[in-house]
This record gives C-alpha cells, sequence and structure tokens, in this order.
C-alpha cells in the first residue's frame, strides 16, 4: 500500500491551532498543495463563515469536515440552547460545503455520575439534529472518542456504539472514524465492515505516542507511535471510503511550538512514509 | 442497595504500595477488619510466599486475588521465560489461597505495532497458563484493562473481548472486573450477564477522577470520581458474583502520599458511603 500524497490530505485547524488563524490555515494549505481543510467552529466564527467559505473554495480546497457540534449534555437535560447551536452548525457546515458536521456528543455533566442518562440525552439530541441536517443537506458523524473521555467530553466510545445509535436514527448519520480513538478496539474491523461506505463519513490520522503524558494533549504526529496507520487505512478504504485523510493533531507539549510551515512539512512527509 | 462494610473489603496491596510492606499489609487489614487481601507479587516474594501465606491465614483473611499473571507479549512472541513465570504464579496463587490469578496480558512489544499479532500471543500464553492452572486448582481471570493501556499493559481491553477468549479457552478462566477498567463501557451490563456467576472472579474498586492528571497513577478514591458504583456493584452482584470487594488505587498524586492507616480509615468509610 503506497502512502498519502499531500492532495488526498486535509488539515484540521486544531493541528495548527496554537500558531495560525483560519486565513493562515487555508494559505498554507494551499501552498502545502493539501486537499482540504477542516476547520473548528472557533477559527470558522473568528474568520466569518462567508468570508470562509469564500476563502476555502477560492484555495480549490476541499472541507472534509466541521468540528464539531455535540456537547448535548452540557447542562444535563438536552436544553434548547444546545439545540440551536448544532442548528448552526449544521448550517456553518452547509454553507462551507464540509463533508459532515463532526459530533463530539458530550459527557456526564458536572456532578452527575448517570452515564445510561447521558448515553439518552445524546441520543435525543443526535435525533434533533439529524432531522435538521438532513433538511440541509448536512451528513452527521458521530466521532466516538477514546473511552479515556467518557466522562468528561464524548459518552459514545466505541464503532460498535455509534453505529447502534446510527441503526435506530435511520439515513444521514454515520462515524468519523478517528485512529486515535479507535485503534485499540478488537471490533474495529468488523465494525467497520458493518458502517460501510455510507456511515464512514471521515477519517482522522495522528498517532498514539507511548508513554502519552497528557489525556488531551499529546497525540503524536504519525509514524511516532504505535497505531498500526496503514492497516487502519486500508481497512476504511476497503469499506468505501474515499474522502480525505484529515490530520488532526492535539499537541501542546510538541506540535503546538513549533513552527506552523514545519508541521505541515512533517505532515506530508509522514503522510508519505507512515500512512 | 446499603454500602459495604469492613469484612466485605480486600486491600490490593498496590493501594499502600509505598508506605506497607506485605506484613504490614496483612496486619493492617486484620486491624481495621478487612475481610481479605490481595497481594502483588513482588510484596509477596520480597516477605515469602510461604511465611505470607501463613500470615494471611493467621490474621483470618481471605485471599481475593493475586497480581499479577500474564504480561505475555513482553518479547513479541511467546518466550519460555515468560510461560515459567506465569506458572510459579500459578503455584503462588495455591500456596496463598488465592480466589484467582489476575492477569494482565501485555501490551504490544517494544518496537511493534501488530496488534492481532499481540491478541494471538495473548491468547496462546493463557492457554498455556490454564492448562497449568486447572491441574493446580487456581482460577485464572483476565483483567480487561482500560483502552488507554492497549499499547503498553494489556491489549485485552473490554469484558466482551475478554469473555470471547474465555469462550474459546474453556472453563477456568473468566475475568476480574475493575471499575477503572470496564466503567464507560455500554455494552457492561450485557457483558457482566454473559460472564454470569463462574466468570465474574473479582470485582476491582477505585474511581475516575475528572480531570485524570496521569494515565497511570492517578486514581481515585471510591466517591471521588465519576463512577456510579452503586450501580456496577449492584450488576456484579446481579450476576451471581459474591466475593470480597477488592480495592486497589494507584495514586501516587495522593493517596501514596499519605499515612496508611489514614488511606485504610477512609477505605473504610467509602465502602459505606459510595459503593
Amino acid at each position: 500500500m503506497s502512502g498519502l500524497e499531500p492532495h488526498q490530505l486535509s488539515l484540521n485547524t486544531a493541528t495548527v491551532r496554537e500558531q495560525w488563524n483560519l486565513a493562515q490555515c487555508i494559505e498554507g494549505c494551499a501552498r502545502h498543495g493539501f486537499g482540504g481543510i477542516s476547520p473548528w467552529r472557533d477559527k470558522l466564527q473568528e474568520m466569518g463563515v462567508k468570508p470562509a467559505a469564500k476563502a476555502i473554495r477560492d484555495a480549490g480546497l476541499g472541507v472534509s469536515g466541521l468540528c464539531r457540534g455535540g456537547w448535548y449534555t452540557a447542562t444535563g437535560a438536552l436544553d434548547q440552547a444546545v439545540i440551536d447551536d448544532n442548528h448552526r452548525a449544521v448550517d456553518e457546515a452547509a454553507e462551507i460545503g464540509a463533508d459532515c458536521l463532526v459530533m463530539v456528543v458530550g459527557g456526564l455533566a458536572e456532578g452527575s455520575r448517570d452515564l445510561p442518562h447521558a448515553w439518552a440525552v445524546v441520543e435525543e439530541g443526535l435525533a434533533t439534529t439529524l432531522e435538521y441536517a438532513r433538511k440541509a443537506g448536512v451528513k452527521v458523524a458521530i466521532e466516538p472518542l477514546h473511552p479515556m473521555y467518557a466522562a468528561d467530553r464524548a459518552c459514545v466510545n466505541t464503532m460498535r456504539q455509534a453505529l447502534d445509535i446510527c441503526d435506530r436514527l435511520g439515513p444521514g448519520i454515520g462515524c468519523a472514524v478517528d485512529a486515535y480513538h479507535v485503534w485499540w478496539d478488537p471490533e474495529l474491523e468488523a465494525q467497520l465492515k458493518r458502517a460501510g461506505k455510507e456511515r464512514i463519513m471521515g477519517f482522522h490520522l495522528c498517532d498514539w505516542l507511548v508513554p502519552t503524558r497528557d489525556l488531551l494533549t499529546d497525540r503524536g504526529m504519525m509514524g511516532d507511535g504505535v497505531i498500526d496507520l496503514p492497516r487502519l487505512r486500508g481497512l476504511v478504504e476497503a469499506n468505501g471510503f474515499s474522502g480525505l485523510n484529515e490530520v488532526e493533531i492535539f499537541s501542546a507539549l510538541d506540535w503546538w511550538r513549533r513552527d506552523a510551515d514545519e508541521v505541515m512539512a512533517v505532515i506530508v512527509e509522514r503522510g508519505r512514509t507512515a500512512c
């Protein structure tokens, strides 16, 4: 299996979030030959959704996703402010032509230990967003997060769990498959097959470092960790995924401290050699 | 559901590993009214297996487990030194009358990214240990570790995965259910039911802190985190588990720094109020 060429890559803006604003990310992606971008909403709103959409189009970039909707459990029950914010996220995803709206669904509400309740709130929330998203022509991609984030970020933590939700909610909803979150899962191969082309809506790359020094911000550059990325990419592609390979690296201890053009150059090199 | 009384508790010696040797742990358990103890092998060997076995019996303590066998992937392939060491662990478990030998199966070998290979080595290793353990009358308990340890400690990370292995290997092997490792799993309830009385061989208590500051040594005292321990204990007991409730807290930042008798007193209090 040959590696990835830059035009097959997308930059998730979190990877250089400390260095570049969205305009710089767009310009950097174009300059380094990337095929696309995946903005976070804070950077998108800072630039303005319409100007950003225009700049992305003008640069000839695809949009592999918009990060992120979800967070349904923020106040315990599903509240209208959260629903409304997710509707705005759908509108933004439509405006920039994102392949999907990536959902980080939320974990336990402050002070709660009731995981079954959180699961119920999340599913109710996803149903409301999905209904709105179908009308807007936007795909909704649940991102199962690593189980170490079950309490404070997302209580959907495996592909099986995400696909069970998708089965219940029907068309228009699928998964964003992030190597960091799912690589360990003995069911991964079977669940990717179950997901199929329609429901593998995104594929995110980074690596799992040993040791991992921080639960959130110590993700590795592809090739620096233990994930068999070529195997995982092979599985995703064998099941029909043909979208951009989105690079999303949270790295307070390393990559966020480097010059962004250096980061981009290393991504290009590792796409070729480690993916 | 009422809380736990001290005679229902067992002390995993890791909880006070920085403060007490095994003789002190045994004496401390007896003094605080614990029903049992679960030694780690380093502390057991330091005291001597026979003297330790006698001291535990003389103190009237049960032995909820011996920590730990496994680590099959240490050198990549399954090697004889690892097999032999696991046989010694079985002998030690028999000598101290442990309810089970707890298995931390091992993760990826140094430099490897081949998770399917690690799974195969682990299963082969478990089969060899199980054969030996059956003759010795020792139960083998796979401890599925949290997925964040898949790379460097254990590549068996869910109850489903552990029970699939148990199904293939037959009688005498089951699971040690540790709240810290499994609390997030949406399949937990179904898999505990699947496991049943015969295969729930141990139940370990601690708590998941938010935030968690270190992947290995920042586990919480029961009640200080987000795990619904009464619900989990209810599930374990509803499926037939009637053994000791083993408290195992790795806490370099907090509990390992406190006076061990204070730790024991807090465990007794939290057993009553948070479990």
